[in-house]
């Protein structure tokens, strides 16, 4: 990549493509799609955390007029009906037990949603409860009841070995990973000084502002489902495994979609949809309520101890973490949502020695999955909130104590995995500056916070592949496999095939996602897509290019390799040009035809990675927080928050700077006020209106994004994926700006008014009760 | 070729890929598909053949509840707002003329069809009628007013010349093409005998069950157009011209066809939906009825004026036609349709010099255009009938003479085309003994007929490309740009597919057409998607198997070149084996991505041939028929029929007997029924019961349909197209053999009873008359 080129169109603020559409309401998702004979269903969720299943009878349901399908356990036989993101441990239905509030026990389809609605009243369920486990301390407490019987677990061991994994026989730990370095019990045993701190992370809900929705129709030879997904060929994929069709006789169709974070990859109630079709031949549609969505995934509510030796200059010497991820009643993703964790929880510094155990615990709630994030904001939380406790007791400025162990570009964040790509320095200077540090805290109750987060992006392994059509005109359509769930690849992925083949905007447009036609895309989801579809795409618009190039070399005469591309034609070095269309119509013998190109990327498999396979890139998460809390009320009141998010090269710089600020929203909601709800098993706040996510009015007074244009990304120009970064640092850093603000610290999110305002009323207390103890030893 | 390959799939009967769909009434066709806020559009069609538009005023129509637009002359001017399959003489509604009954003159889009159709009442027009010319001798006469002013003749000459074109100024003639070789005024005035004979052809209507039907919504962006069309492609590009958008700004998507025969070709009324999605941005359906099709295309009534001169021995020596085709009030497909009309009005002979000109001609009718046999059955109807009249004249046996006289496989059909492909003789012969041509007629009223006719397959100018998409567990989804009008091509490119990678049927998916992702085809016409998709298609699959062996070869250390398939899985030579599965898996590392192959098909361009493009290959249509005619009535009854069919290879043989009887039996609608009925330009029986077309109770007795499979076709494994040879020569060979039954000779179709009943009587009466003169001179 030449980084001194000039671009025409990569870089521009271009609007987006799919604007129109969608702010005129055309926009066509999953749920304006109506389809003949389509019936509609409804699921019958069980109102008990845990419980044997003793009786479930739909006879009644089928006799109410207008229903057209009941489904239940005795349904559901004929199909290989246990699935999973990646245990094999739910059921279409369920079929023994029950094991949260809110799992599917039954559902009935009929001829209109209201219909479907009562016929659930209808059917007969008879629930013999059994002792639950609700939270992690109780899932891991001896003698736990299990919610799936037998050996659940799956232990890895990575990096520098531990003797053989430990054995979870008849516990509820679903996953275990351990991988370390170095020694940690020496270097702890012989450290300056060591702290060992334990931070919580609450379960919150991925908010989508579209609930959960699928359409599924079975015509006896093919299954086609629209779905709200984020990966259309996984779920293609399980649902192959379930019905036993070949992946070419299933067809997953994505419309547009509204919202995902991570809540809309895998499976999810889309295997009840398909098999209502499948029974009966007709169209459903099974569209969740928000309430079901935050009965069907979640984010893992984690307890994270960090024990962290440092050297009496201030260098981290050593590291351990003990992780305990709540991956409730169905093992979802949990189980690589795990593995991350534990892989990122050691943070963007060198720690020589260290030592990482991650435990996925299953429990009777709702199952927690991938969550824009996955795995690394419970761990970011709880190291960069150590970091700031370590820099107050030595006290060291947090800002210098983090310079002081940051990894630099080229470092290993661990052996076998890519190089560090990117100036760790450059961007928290950035915050720092920005957020002027600095400046002294005058005013008394206010108080700034920094947080520097690191993520392997692209997570885990992709593969993704790009077809670039172009016409007779010389117009072109992208088909991407990269899912528009309003992050805005559509539009960045057409500014590479103009940028690459000297198109404008407008000629270019981006095919509808269906499994069917579009190339294999493995998944929308760690902030991948402009790095992994970015340079399939890119190829693919190459590829273009050579064929082009090689048909207007006959008809000019040219070597292909003499040939270059200016505003949207082809010249040669002697001045000659000719359009695109002229190439093809040349080439056909006719206005007819067509050039088809196609792109394609894979990741590097790793043999010495820990986890098998490299980062695509590196994400980073830098931010910094000016805040004032009121003393009298808790209230955390954000003055200015500044993110710096690392593009390489931004394709789309408005769009990034959306993505940047959307994504600290998200991180201010699970920060000061977003939390899951629970009494008895029962989820208390689980809608709209309960469930408070952040508004207008929870806008930091400044909002700043600094966008880092180095080059350094692997994609398109320079490019990297961003999304996730500008999320990770929200929590520690506001509750680093409490702690210095008003002198107390939070170990558990989220930071709402009453959990600060008593942690103040607390403190006050001991204030008084060690004064009181002060004039008892001198009066 | 090695034609004694043995075939795993191809030539097998394999169920129709599409056929549970169809038979349990879950195909989707373009009338099923409801958008949310769509509306219902109904057109304005003139009452009057002929007139000056005075007034068009929609204003009314406006304010009645629930029309949402309305579509008048006043509403196009932003839009290209003529077009045209070939010239570009029609708009999308009327602007200064009507020019037949039925010509769109407004058009209303409303909340329900109801309301839209109420609302045309609503409409105010006046017209100014001016006189009309409603067939070919009226629009010919000199002096006769033009449909449309000017000069609007284009003249081609091909082969020998006669100097220049004609010129037509101001006359309805608006295509000409002169075409010949040898000298055919000296042959014919050396001939030992010369016989002129004419024959007229009726206007017909294509018929399908499912009358033409679209679906327009245009977002702002994007212009989606659901149409019944056998040309997705050619509309896309029509209304490309017509909205001046990027090609890649229109999509246009097939359902599922209910026939189409060629009046699905081209451009129809999708420009009214169109427009009215453009002017409201609001989807909207455009639904005609039967009658609106009758009013949208036909075939050409023709009159065909055939002068042969023969040696005495019986050897066609020269043959000149005179061909004039109504193309009705808009040239659509017309010049097209006259060019191959004359193109292919010389039969399967050898006949040394010949002359051809063909007219097309404007009237004040319905637009005629493509339709199943494209000008070719106009002129063998009078080709094919004037052979058995010369045999006859010449007392020589009709089979004998055509023997004598019939082209041999390699000869021209003219210079610079394809060799003939096929062996014509054998064809015939076949037809003859099955037919038991030999056996003498020995009741009375009863007779048989053959008759032999030549079209070159594939029509005109063909390009097509295909992909192949295998996913990870080897399954493959097809995507093809023909359309599945009924006759099978999923299914046979299916099985082309899984011949060539040794899969199973059920392996294989065909996806729905759809010009965003599909590769280009021109066209589903002129009998060719077997050999041109089929080449495509074929070679998609071979560059399929050729990624396969090259990924598997890296598996396996063995040369690609030595590997090989064998059910469905790889093998070398050493005894190894690997399947697909694990190939695609092992290359990308994951159950992910999968293997893209393209395949593309382009006819040869030549200047040697007389039309610019050479014959994908030869269509023969060879029938023969044993039939009773009741002399009370003028009823036929046909006893038998036979049809022998040339598919170089049936992939499906079934299908193929299916389409060619369905051919046979167009055949007899149009030579003994069917014809549109006008009375001073009013179209009298358009609709499906006073429209009378075949039904089980006109099936001839016996229907017998032979394959020849001689691997002679150009397609896949040897294949020709079929589709069209099978109904040439039906209604030639029944007037032979009505006219060898009971003594008449018919020229003009179809031939009704009454036609039949009058004939008889005529030369009843012109006996009587004879014998009274006879016995008056001998009185």
């Amino acid at each position: 990549m030449n980084y001194t080129q000039t671009f025409t169109i990569a870089g521009k603020d271009a609007h987006r493509v799919d604007g129109i559409e969608k702010v005129t309401g055309k926009a066509v998702y999953t749920g304006d799609i109506e389809l003949p004979a389509m019936g509609y269903a409804k699921i019958l969720r069980s109102p008990v955390a845990h419980a044997r299943l003793l009786k479930v009878d739909a006879a009644k349901a089928r006799e109410l007029p207008g229903v057209i399908a009941t489904l239940t356990r005795d349904d559901i036989k004929e199909f290989n009906y246990k699935y999973g993101a990646t245990y094999k441990d739910q059921s279409i239905v369920a079929v023994d037990k029950v094991r949260y509030v809110g799992d599917p026990v039954a559902a009935v389809m009929a001829e209109d949603p209201a219909i479907a609605e009562a016929a659930l009243d209808l059917i007969e369920v008879e629930y013999e409860e059994v002792p639950k486990v609700t939270n992690i301390e109780e899932a891991t407490a001896p003698g736990a009841i299990q919610v799936h019987e037998g050996d659940v677990a799956r232990a890895e061991l990575r990096g520098s070995t531990y003797g053989a994994p430990p054995r979870f026989n008849g516990t509820n730990i679903c996953y275990y990973l351990g991988f370390g370095r170095g020694d940690v019990d020496k270097a702890f045993a012989h450290a300056d000084h060591v702290f060992e701190d334990t931070f919580r992370f609450q379960k919150v809900q991925h908010y989508s502002l579209e609930a959960h929705i699928s359409i599924a129709s079975y015509d006896g030879e093919k299954l086609t489902v629209w779905a709200s997904c984020q990966d259309p060929f996984t779920l293609r994929d399980h649902l192959s495994g379930i019905f036993r069709l070949p992946l070419s006789r299933i067809r997953v169709i994505v419309p547009y979609v509204g919202g995902g974070y991570g809540g809309k990859l895998y499976v999810k109630a889309e295997p009840i949809a398909a098999a209502l079709t499948w029974k009966t031949r007709r169209p459903v549609k099974l569209a969740l309520s928000v309430n079901e969505s935050f009965k069907t995934v979640t984010r893992h509510p984690a307890r994270v101890t960090v024990k962290t030796a440092v050297t009496k200059e201030g260098r981290l010497l050593a590291r351990e973490c003990q992780i305990f991820m709540d991956t409730g009643a169905y093992a979802d993703a949990g189980p690589r949502v795990t593995q991350k964790a534990g892989y990122r929880s050691l943070g963007p510094y060198k720690i020589p020695h260290a030592k990482v155990e991650a435990h996925g615990v299953y429990t009777n709630t709702v199952p927690a999955g991938a969550f824009r994030g996955f795995g690394a904001l419970q761990v970011t939380w709880a190291y960069e909130s150590q970091m700031d406790m370590i820099a107050d007791r030595l006290g060291i400025d947090p800002l210098e104590f983090r310079l002081k162990n940051l990894l630099k570009k080229g470092d290993l964040y661990t052996a076998g995995d890519t190089p560090v790509d990117c100036d760790l320095e450059e961007g928290l200077r950035r915050v720092a500056e920005t957020i002027k540090w600095q400046e002294r805290d005058t005013k008394p109750n206010r108080a700034k916070g920094l947080s520097c987060c690191i993520k392997d992006g692209g997570g885990t392994y992709k593969v993704a592949g790009a077809t670039v059509k172009m016409s007779s005109d010389g117009s072109v359509v992208l088909l991407t496999g990269t899912v528009e769930v309003g992050q805005g690849p559509r539009t960045a992925l057409s500014q590479v095939v103009a940028e690459e083949l000297g198109l404008s905007l407008d000629q270019i447009t981006v095919a509808q996602l269906d499994t069917d036609v579009t190339p294999y895309d493995i998944s929308t989801s760690a902030s991948s897509s402009m790095v992994v579809m970015g340079l399939a795409v890119q190829r693919a618009a190459q590829d273009a290019k050579r064929q082009l190039f090689q048909c207007a070399g006959k008809v000019l005469k040219q070597k292909p390799e003499d040939l270059f591309i200016q505003n949207g034609e082809i010249h040669s070095q002697n001045g000659q040009s000719i359009s695109y269309s002229k190439v093809i119509v040349d080439f056909f013998g006719s206005k007819a035809g067509e050039i088809i190109a196609k792109g394609l990327y894979k990741d590097k498999r790793s043999k010495k990675a820990v986890l098998g396979s490299t980062a695509t890139f590196w994400e980073i998460g830098w931010g910094g927080v000016d805040l004032e809390v009121d003393p009298e009320t808790g209230v955390v009141h954000l003055l200015n928050y500044v993110s710096v998010c690392d593009t390489g090269k931004a394709i789309n710089p408005d769009q990034c700077i959306g993505q940047d600020e959307g994504a600290v929203m998200f991180g201010i909601g699970h920060s000061l006020m977003e939390e899951m709800v629970y009494e008895d098993g029962q989820l208390l706040n689980g809608n709209l209106v309960d469930y408070r996510v952040p508004t207008f009015r929870d806008l930091p007074d400044g909002l700043h994004t600094i966008l880092l244009e180095n080059g350094n990304g692997p994609g398109p120009f320079g490019s990297k994926g961003i999304g996730e970064g500008g999320l990770l640092p929200v929590a520690s850093a506001i509750a680093n700006a409490v702690s210095r603000a008003v002198g107390v610290r939070i170990q558990d999110l989220p930071l709402t008014p009453p959990k600060i305002w008593r942690a103040l009323q607390a403190k006050a207390e001991e204030q008084t009760k060690g004064q009181a103890e002060a004039r008892l030893k001198t009066g």
